[in-house]
Order: C-alpha cells, then sequence, then structure tokens
C-alpha cells in the first residue's frame, strides 16, 4: 500500500505544483503585471490549467485512488483522509468533460464583459442574455452529476463540500426573522455618531497601522506579504508563502484595516494547515464557510471589539489626532459599528449582511429551479431588499448587477459568506469557554493563545475534515444560528441601548 | 501542412507557457518572496521544468517536426525557420536522458553550496572536488553528442548557437594581444580621477535619474516594470511583458546607472522580436552574444559615451549638486571610462574585460580536453591574470572561485560576453554608416531613430537567424575583433591622450 500511497503522492504533488504555480501568476496579474502582459498571461494560467486537468484525471491516478480506496475504507488516518478527498476530487474532475470547460470559459468570458458593461450603465438587459446563458450551462453541469436531494446541492457541495441545499434553507429560515427583528429594533433606536470614519487619513500611515495589527495578530511575515491591489484577496503558495493584498478605500478609509484584518485571517488560517499536507489535496482551508469563519473573526468578533480598541485606540488616535480629535473610545467604537440597512452587500455591517445573501440564495435556488425568469430578478431584487432590509435600490448597478459572481458561473458561492458569519460565531463561544479571560487577553494585545487555539482546532486540519463535521467536532454542534444571533443581539444591545 | 504546422505550433505553444510560468515563479522568488518560501518554489520549478520537457519530447512532437522538416527543406519563411528552430531544441532535448537531468541537479545544487562556502572561506580546495564531478558530468553531457570537431562545440552550441570552438580562439587570438598592448599604453599614462564616483549618492534618486534615461532610451513600461532584486537581470514572460531588475551598489553608486541601462538594453531586445513568434522557440533573442550586444552597446557604445553625457550630465548635476561639485563633464566622462586593471570580472572597465573572459574560456577549454586538472586550476588562474592584467589575485575569493557559473554546470557561457562586446561595435560601426548624425541625436537625447534601427535590424528577427548569420546579414561580416579593438583605441587615446 505504501508504494502505491507514495506513486498517489508524486501524481497529486505535481498537480499541486501547477495549480501553485498558476496562483503564483495570477496574484502577479493583480499585483505586478503591466498592461501589456494580459492577453498572454491569460494563455499561460490556460494552459497550466488544462495541465494540471490533464494531470490529474488519468487512468493511472484513477486506479491508485480506486486501490487505496478500498486499503483504507474506514480508517480514520491522513493517509485515509488524502485518498477520500482525493477520489471525491477526481470523481468530480471525470465528470466533467473538457469541452464543457472550454465552453463555460467563452461563455463567462463574455458574460463578465456584458455585466462589466451592463453594470455601468446600469441596464440589466444588456447582461440578462448572458446570464440566461450561464445558468443554462449551469443546468449542464448539474446533469453530469447523479441526482442530489436538491439540484442546487451539487452546485453547493463545489462550495462548501458535504453541505445540502435543505440544511442551508434550514439554517437561514431560522436566521432570517431574528435578524429582520434585530434591525427593526436598531432602526427605530437613536442612530449613533460615525462622520469621523470619513474625513482624510493618510494612507501610508493606515496601512503601517494595519501591518502592526496584523503582526500582533500574528501573520508570519516569514511565510507573508502584503501588497496593493485593486481588489483585497488571501492567496497561497505554500503553507510558507501566503500572501494578502488591500486597498486604499478612499471613501471609507478605516474600511482599509478591517479589510487587512479579514484577509490576514485567512492567510493565518493557510499558514497553520499541516505542513506534512504539502502539495495533496488536504492542504489549506477545508471550505469557504470555515475560511470566512476565520477571516470574519479576525476582522468583526476580534477587530471590532471593545477589548480589541481599548488595546489599539490609543495609538491610532495618537496617529490620527486631528480627525480623531474629540472622538472618545466608546464613539469610536459605536461608529465601527454603525448598523445600517444598505443597498451594497460589500458595504454592509455585521448586522445586515446576512440579509444581502439571503437574498442571492434563494434567488439562486429560483434559477437552478427553473422557477424564475432571468429578466425578472431585477423586479424580484428589489422587492425582496425590500422586504428584507427596508430599502429599494435606485438602479441596477447598485441592485442586482453589483455583485461579479454570476457572471463567472459562480452559482452556489453566496451562502458560504453567511456560514462563514454563523460560524465564526460558534467557535468564538467555544473559544471563550476555554479561554476565559480571552477578552482581558485582547484588551492588552496579546492574539497569541487565541490563535494557538485555532491553529490546534482548526487551522492544522487542513482539508482533512468535512466542514460540517470540523465544526461539530469543535463545538459540539453542526453549524447553527445561535450562536451569531446571540452574539449581534448582546454586542448591538450594548451599543444602541436595546 | 498548415494542418501540421497549427498542431506543431500548439504543442509547443503550450511548452512555451510553461517555460514564461516558470519564469513568472523565478522572477518572484528573487523579487519578492518570502524567505519561508523557497522549499516549496524550488519544488514547483522541477515540476514546470519537467513537464515542459515532458511536453516537448513527445513521439508525436517529433514526427511533426519531421514531416514539415522534409517540407519545408531549404524554405526561407518564418515557418520554416520555426520549424529547424524546433527540430535543433527537439534533437538536443531528446539526445539528454531525464535521469542524467536529475542527477546534474544534485551534482549542481552541492556544488553550488560548496561553492558558496568555499567563496566564503577563500578555500578552493572545499569547492575542488565538486568542481571534479561538475566536470565528470559535463563529459558525459558531451557524450550524448555526435562528436563535433571539438568537444567543447557542443557546449558553446547550447550558449551560441551554431559557433564553434574554433571561431572563438581565432576571434580571441586575434583581439587579445591587441587589448593587452591597449591596456600597457593606458596604464603608461596619466591616470584619470574617478573619487566623485565613490560618494554617497542617494538612491532614490539615482533609481529615478536611471528610469528617466531607459524611458528616453525607449523602454516600454507598458510592457514592462522594473523592480530591486538582490542581482540585476532581465526576464520575458511575453513579448509584451519584459522585466527589469536593478540594485542599489552601495560602494559604486553610479554603477547602478549603467546596470540599468545594461539590463534595459537586454529587455529591449525582448520587447522588439516580432510579436508573431509568441509562443514559439522564434521568440526572443537569438543567442547570448547577441543580447550582450544590445546591453552592452546602451550600457557602453550609448552610455558610457561623451554625446550621451552632454545630455544627461546637466540634469545629473543637478540632482546631485555636492557630489559631482567642481567636477566638468570632461572629467565626469572621464571617470566613468577609467581603466583599472582589477581582479574581478563583474566590475572590470571595457578595455580589461574581455581578458577575464578570455582567461576562462582558455581554461574551461583546457577542462574539457582533460589538460587541466582541477585542483591546478588557482594556480594556473594566477598565472594567467598575471600575465594579461598585471594583477595577482590576493586569494581564491577574488580569484577563481569568484564567479558562480561553475557550480551551476554552466560551462561554455563564458565567451559568450566578449563576443557580445564585439558584435555591439561591429553594429555600431554599421549604425553610423546608416545613421551619420547619430551622434548629434545622442546629444539631443534622442534615440527613437538608434532604437528603430535595431528593431528592423535585430530585434524582430527573434530567434529566426543564427547569430553569426544575423550579424553577418547586417554587417556584411562575421562576428570579428576589428570594430571592437578601433572603438576601444580611439575612445581611449582620446581620453588617456594616447
Amino acid at each position: 500500500m505504501s508504494e502505491k500511497l507514495e506513486q498517489l503522492k508524486e501524481k497529486l504533488g505535481e498537480v499541486a505544483d501547477i495549480g501553485r504555480a498558476a496562483s503564483v501568476l495570477s496574484w502577479d496579474q493583480q499585483v505586478n503585471m503591466p498592461p501589456g502582459g494580459n492577453e498572454a498571461r491569460g494563455q499561460q494560467l490556460a494552459t497550466l490549467s488544462k495541465i494540471a486537468q490533464e494531470k490529474f484525471i488519468t487512468d493511472e491516478v484513477g486506479r491508485l485512488i480506486d486501490d487505496l480506496k478500498q486499503e483504507l475504507d474506514g480508517v480514520d488516518t491522513d493517509e485515509a483522509a488524502l485518498v477520500r478527498v482525493a477520489a471525491r476530487n477526481y470523481d468530480k474532475a471525470k465528470r466533467v468533460p473538457p469541452s464543457f470547460i472550454a465552453e463555460q470559459a467563452i461563455v463567462t468570458s463574455k458574460a463578465f464583459e456584458a455585466w462589466m458593461e451592463a453594470r455601468g450603465k446600469s441596464d440589466f438587459s444588456i447582461f440578462q442574455p448572458h446570464l440566461e446563458k450561464v445558468v443554462e450551462l449551469i443546468h449542464k453541469y448539474i446533469s453530469f452529476f447523479p441526482p442530489a436531494d436538491h439540484p442546487y446541492d451539487t452546485l453547493l457541495d463545489d462550495y462548501e463540500r458535504g453541505m445540502k441545499t435543505a440544511d442551508v434553507k434550514v439554517i437561514f429560515d431560522n436566521l432570517r426573522p431574528k435578524q429582520v427583528e434585530l434591525i427593526k429594533a436598531i432602526t427605530s433606536a437613536k442612530q449613533v455618531k460615525d462622520d469621523f470614519l470619513y474625513k482624510k487619513y493618510n494612507e501610508k500611515k493606515l496601512m503601517d497601522f494595519g501591518v502592526d495589527v496584523i503582526t500582533k495578530f500574528g501573520y508570519d511575515w516569514n511565510r507573508g506579504r502584503q501588497d496593493k491591489a485593486p481588489h483585497p484577496f488571501e492567496t497561497t503558495f505554500s503553507v510558507n508563502d501566503v500572501r494578502i493584498t488591500t486597498r486604499y478605500e478612499g471613501d471609507n478609509p478605516l474600511a482599509t484595516l478591517f479589510s487587512t484584518m479579514h484577509e490576514a485571517g485567512h492567510a493565518m488560517y493557510e499558514q497553520g494547515s499541516n505542513p506534512s499536507y504539502e502539495r495533496t489535496p488536504l492542504a489549506g482551508g477545508t471550505s469557504l464557510a470555515v475560511h470566512e469563519s476565520q477571516s470574519r473573526m479576525w476582522e468583526n468578533l476580534v477587530g471590532r471589539s471593545l477589548p480589541f480598541w481599548e488595546h489599539f485606540y490609543p495609538a491610532l488616535k495618537k496617529t490620527f489626532a486631528s480627525q480623531l480629535d474629540g472622538v472618545s473610545l466608546k464613539t469610536f467604537f459605536k461608529g465601527i459599528n454603525k448598523v445600517q440597512p444598505s443597498l451594497i452587500r460589500v458595504n454592509a455591517d455585521e448586522a445586515t449582511y446576512n440579509l444581502h445573501v439571503m437574498l442571492r440564495l434563494e434567488l439562486e435556488i429560483s434559477m437552478v429551479e427553473g422557477k424564475v425568469a432571468i429578466k425578472d430578478l431585477p423586479e424580484i431584487w428589489n422587492t425582496k431588499m425590500q422586504e428584507y432590509l427596508g430599502v429599494t435600490p435606485p438602479n441596477d448597478a447598485k441592485g442586482v448587477l453589483q455583485d461579479i459572481h454570476w457572471s463567472g458561473g459562480a452559482i452556489g458561492y453566496f451562502s458560504t459568506y453567511a456560514l462563514g458569519n454563523l460560524v465564526s460565531a460558534q467557535l468564538w463561544e467555544k473559544i471563550n469557554q476555554d479561554i476565559p479571560n480571552l477578552s482581558d487577553q485582547i484588551r492588552k494585545g496579546n492574539f497569541s493563545e487565541l490563535l494557538a487555539w485555532l491553529r490546534k482546532n482548526i487551522h492544522q486540519h487542513g482539508q482533512k475534515y468535512e466542514p460540517q463535521k470540523l465544526v461539530e467536532t469543535v463545538t459540539g454542534s453542526r453549524i447553527t444560528p445561535e450562536p451569531y444571533v446571540r452574539y449581534l443581539t448582546k454586542k448591538y444591545s450594548e451599543i444602541y441601548g436595546l
């Protein structure tokens, strides 16, 4: 067996290397590449992706997986997990014909261009025929897989291994009325002050402040770096080279800080993966939701908490004396946690964010079920926005056209954002049981025990466990909304005096 | 035929894409990578290199090349050149077994470490056994190829397509006495002043000045960028993404400027390659010597010329007023052209540089002929240094251990540096015939006609022509030392009043 395992690991290692190489090329494209480089880079990435696929779905890899799967059936070792994850990925990859991938690349490439134009002109009709084609392809994609309980399950499973549409629906149906109710209570209360957030803040000083914060968090600069890019993201070239990007948000300068913490949360997850998983399908975060639980934890549960700012606010105030003149810690803390139902998901606060996601999930499920005509999406979008958030987009650019995801065929992705929030709160309750004085530690700018806990319970396991299983093992419960509701209710009751 | 050509181009395109991807990874390794990333990056590069090789030397590619070669025999089109170059590369790649490549990787990896240690301790005996193994492998490598006129031909051909050892010997035997004689005359003359070069120059201002210079040269920033790296180099990711690196030379700040011009010379060559050659073996520079002719031309024939500094010196003097206080244009010009026989090749001036190269070539040929024992290299080195340059290294670090090349198995490379100098002067004579007022243009900071000439006569042809053939077509003569000797003699006669 050991020999076959070595053979399999060698093959998978090559595939992983090609994938990592592609990540370097993509990172460079977004961070460094001169404008002229675009066309060739697209070609290079297409070639790498094609070769990675070719190298993965060979008959030899299939045989090795089959043989090893039988021998390791029911075993709970890293090796068995490796073979299980490889088998799952292999099966998925095998089912999708290369001709489909090529077709999808062409359709989504055109859809992306149309979306850009449609958003620029705020005219959904430009995007509509392209989205119709994307959805057609999504149906075709689903048809390659055995029938699931719900056709959307097939999509969801690509982003959130093992998650079922029915599970998400139960979770969200439970969560929605509570979030809607909380928001109603908040919007009836006296609004907090936050004008000081929108003053001019020096970019360099703000960036430096962010670097200080994530250094204290424990982001390892020997195994990472931060660059500027049009969009903040995290990317992994190996467990020992995990990079993040940031940007200066001119309209909302402090957002730069929170986005840095967010990406560092992703990056520390990747830096904490078991090094022995390198070049195998076990390396890195286990799902988008668990990944998002890490980024949102550092951004929100840590980064927007009062203890955090008890530590950092004096330094921030010293750095930005004029901007924060007369702004007390309490006022600052309330300001960065202001709740205000709004139109754009990526700018939404903690209390309203999940509702943006739920709206999208419902539309996606309807699209997959064929129960909605694409042309009707803008109207349905606007109706739901009014129902959930009490706001109505003035145009499609600020409504149904705001997200890039659908143009790229990424249907099935959105719910992981909200699930990540829920998981972050579940973990947070458990962490605070295990580290009773965590708030005091944070108040002192000490994050090492928190990071060690995450390393031990979440990070090191890489992709060994399915997300629901991992969450259950650590917290005693599968993904559930109660801790998040408790967290939101407590936090905002204090801030808004509910 | 057209269909087979398309098939071949598709295969070669993939191989090219993988090679370019590897270049991105290497660039990143030297420019950005955090220390932790090293091991995984080595693995990723090894995988890409292995796959590129596998994809290239398939039977299918071999058949396509054979079929097309017959049909295109004697034809002088781009397509025929493409097939000829591909056939040559294919034959070379096929002859070297993967097991040899793996063995060489291990031997040179250890030899590199030993060389680092030996150089640090200035103790050749640490490097000696490793160099012996490297030379053994070189003999083995040569044995894979059909017997040539001289065994060294096989090595030389890898760096300088079509060049023969006998040709280089004739060229160098002709050149050596003239350079030795010139240097003797210079060292008997009154030495020029250059102390102002070694003052402290602000790094940022110097870098900015370099950027201004190469922008005027015509380096296209839309299709390139410059970063800092431990060593200056040029690298190509596509004809539309050609990057350079620079470093600040603390001991010799102005060297930063000349090295920037040098790398920009390489880069403009690559930027000027015919775009239709992209993703084929015709893309990029045709040989190391021709490449070096471009870098050395911009660095020396342009960048160390009086007309160049007539244009740029006022701005330099304004930028570095205190450093250049009281330094006239003439004094500055003489200072940057000071000739002083010295120990280290990379710091050598134009008049002595080639002699460093000749010494290495002679030792390499002796090694390949088996006429020299590796243990005797330091002594032979020192003897020849005294003979050619009148200086003797005080230790091996400043003698036989100074260059990295042998530790990596790069035997056959050195002569291209000197050949590049010769080609630069050959081209320069022809350019000045074709553009009689070139000096006036340079004096006005106008380089567009020069670059256009190089684009038309050299750059656009990529690898279509063998270097000797290209030089002959353009100048009417194969590579020859006379123009370089004329250039040196004229220049230094004026500077040193010979």
